[in-house]
């Protein structure tokens, strides 16, 4: 049990790269599965980090990806920094804490909660679960790229939608649904990344229009910025949805990943078939369980990105843009012009050190979006963009 | 942009189960694909905080995962603790600054390394890359069950090689892996659970006895633990290998979920076609890299570790048991008697409030198996051990 013998830590390093000597040229690498092999090596988004890389300089404001720039509840950031001492435990793989106060939240049982890596890990086992090679999944064309990562991870077939007036068309993809015969429906309330939304009932209205053995996936990633009555009134035994949520956006805590969703117990149970069990960090999950109970900073964050929507408004008018109505903590401003000059727009801005997205697909693509700031942050924004459009217009 | 609108943060909760009215009785749930129907609702482990709910009272001592009672470094610990307020960041999904670290430490390129959600998450990734339904794996029985979670969970056929005098038989399974024509064969070095280890020589032959076309997952989350020139020399540009290790067990950042992967660049470059790009933790990727930069906090619990494990060893001994030699974070001890034996003394011990666990398959499963711990924790285990051996006797 060690005794006589040397242990050593340096077995950490520096050994790998020595032996040179020992790897024959020639011999064959793995062999992939026929799917893989047909996939791209990708990234849905670039992130600001590898931009910053790029132009050698950090942004000045940080206003391309949806966070929250307000930040998490004090009192979740004070439950992560006690947490840390204990990060030498594994989670509870049952993350039983937070989907009891959750499950008491939400007036559902615990077997209706499944907790996840963010949305996008919860994404990510729902197509695995539902997807075999050549099934058909339907998503609005210019939505959630993360989504059509996995569904093309897994070799599902996308079949997209265009947008209607900057909405997500929720008629149009139930159509799209029965006419495929979709495992899957992708639609988020409200939408990124136009920011638009529909109200409960009408996605009420949709589940009964959802052919039967069709999953509806709600992404309600920005449901707590929404006005009144976005939320429609599901029942959670219902199998034909499932409902994800994140303490990604309103709660501030998009690098802590925490994301869940409400669903089906049937459903909700299968996910421990696929499931990384030990993947939630303990350090996050006493975050969200502390953002969690602190509702009058949810109430304070959502007033202030309320705020931040209003001054978005005034600058893109005060510049002779037009600022789309949103129920998010973002902006798209439609830049009145075609994506190649919104992309000129966005270049300068980002040349301004002002970090933004746009949506990637047309008619959206006129736009850009801007993510709901601090005043401070907004006040840079407001000297880059005439700059930006000036630059974009020569 | 908000103005008139009332917007509400109470769209997050209690909308979701008031309408149990919308639900109609018989609608068909989604539908699964082929696979995932044959597949369990299971867990790899019950997690302590199961067992702590189910005997109504925490563990005092908690031995069974092989976590670092330690902890993380105190820079790691400081460095996370600064980094909670910044989580409403996502972090850099090209995880650029560890990796440039640890390719400085391990002597590679950036195009050598993959980080991802421990070590777990990284072996869900290499099995969906590379085993396709009814894909041959190989793996020694009683190994590292989570492995065999991914491997059923893509529908591939593990063939299994037993232990040989509680050492994984090196030899056996490159023999098995070229009659089976594996995909993948899964080697822990060291050992978990039994402890054991082989020399890096072994590993370095075995290599060059593994079939073509043939990945060999070379686990090595205890290797800090280990004697020196029990890591091998391995060229990472050998496509046939790719190492696997941890900030989960000597660096005391179980609960953070921090693995990494050092491997042939082109199947490195291969995790962006499937993994979760914005996955990491933003919070446990800066624990890690101060942790990387303490080889004195390193140092000190590889020491720890070996007191420990010489603990371990006389309170076995004084009770007529038998430790296992361990270049780990733990010991097997063989309690001489059958599996039924050892697991009424493993259930003896959790009754005093010790938390360990035991190999699952024979003959492992005569031992039991007790992590590192503080004198504290090790004080607990010893007037523990002989109320449970009476147990088990009677």
């Amino acid at each position: 049990m060690g005794g006589a013998q040397e242990f050593s830590y340096e077995n950490s390093w520096a050994l790998v790269g020595r032996a040179r000597r020992r790897h024959r040229q020639g011999m064959t690498g793995p062999r992939f599965t026929k799917l893989v092999e047909t996939l791209p090596s990708t990234v849905p988004f670039v992130g600001p980090e590898v931009q910053e890389r790029q132009r050698g300089a950090p942004f000045d404001a940080r206003l391309g990806a949806n966070e929250s720039v307000f930040g998490p509840s004090p009192f979740a950031v004070a439950a992560m920094q006690d947490a840390t001492t204990e990060c030498w435990q594994y989670a509870d793989p049952t993350n039983h804490d937070l989907i009891s106060a959750l499950s008491a939240r939400l007036s559902t049982t615990h077997a209706h909660i499944i907790v996840g890596e963010g949305i996008d890990g919860l994404l990510g086992y729902l197509v695995r679960m539902l997807v075999a090679p050549g099934d058909p999944v339907v998503t609005s064309d210019g939505a959630y790229p993360t989504f059509n990562y996995h569904v093309a991870g897994f070799g599902g077939v996308l079949h997209k939608v265009p947008y209607k007036d900057d909405h997500e068309n929720v008629d149009a993809l139930m159509e799209m649904a029965r006419s495929v015969e979709a495992k899957l429906v992708y639609l988020a309330n409200p939408d990124n990344p136009m920011g638009s939304w529909h109200s409960g009932s009408v996605i009420e209205k949709a589940l009964d229009a959802l052919p039967d053995g069709t999953l509806l996936i709600l992404d309600e990633a920005y449901i707590e910025f929404a006005p009144h009555g976005t939320a429609p009134e599901i029942d959670p035994d219902d199998p034909r949805v499932i409902r994800l949520r994140t303490f990604s956006k309103a709660h501030g805590m998009a690098g802590a990943r925490v994301g869940y969703g409400i669903g089906a117990p049937e459903l909700i149970k299968s996910f421990d078939k696929v499931r990384n069990h030990f993947g939630m960090s303990r350090i996050a999950q006493a975050g969200a369980l502390a953002a969690l109970e602190d509702d009058a900073w949810l109430e304070e964050v959502v007033e202030l990105v309320a705020e931040a929507r209003n001054r978005i408004g005034a600058i893109a008018r005060a510049n002779g843009l037009t600022p789309l109505p949103s129920a998010t903590n973002f902006v798209a401003i439609d830049c009145g012009e075609d994506g190649a000059f919104a992309k000129r727009v966005l270049d300068g801005l980002i040349a301004e050190g002002v970090f933004v997205r746009m949506p990637f697909v047309a008619p959206g693509n006129r736009a850009i979006r801007v993510s709901a700031g601090r005043p401070v942050d907004l006040d840079i924004f407001e000297k880059a963009l005439p700059k930006a459009l000036a630059a974009a217009r020569k």
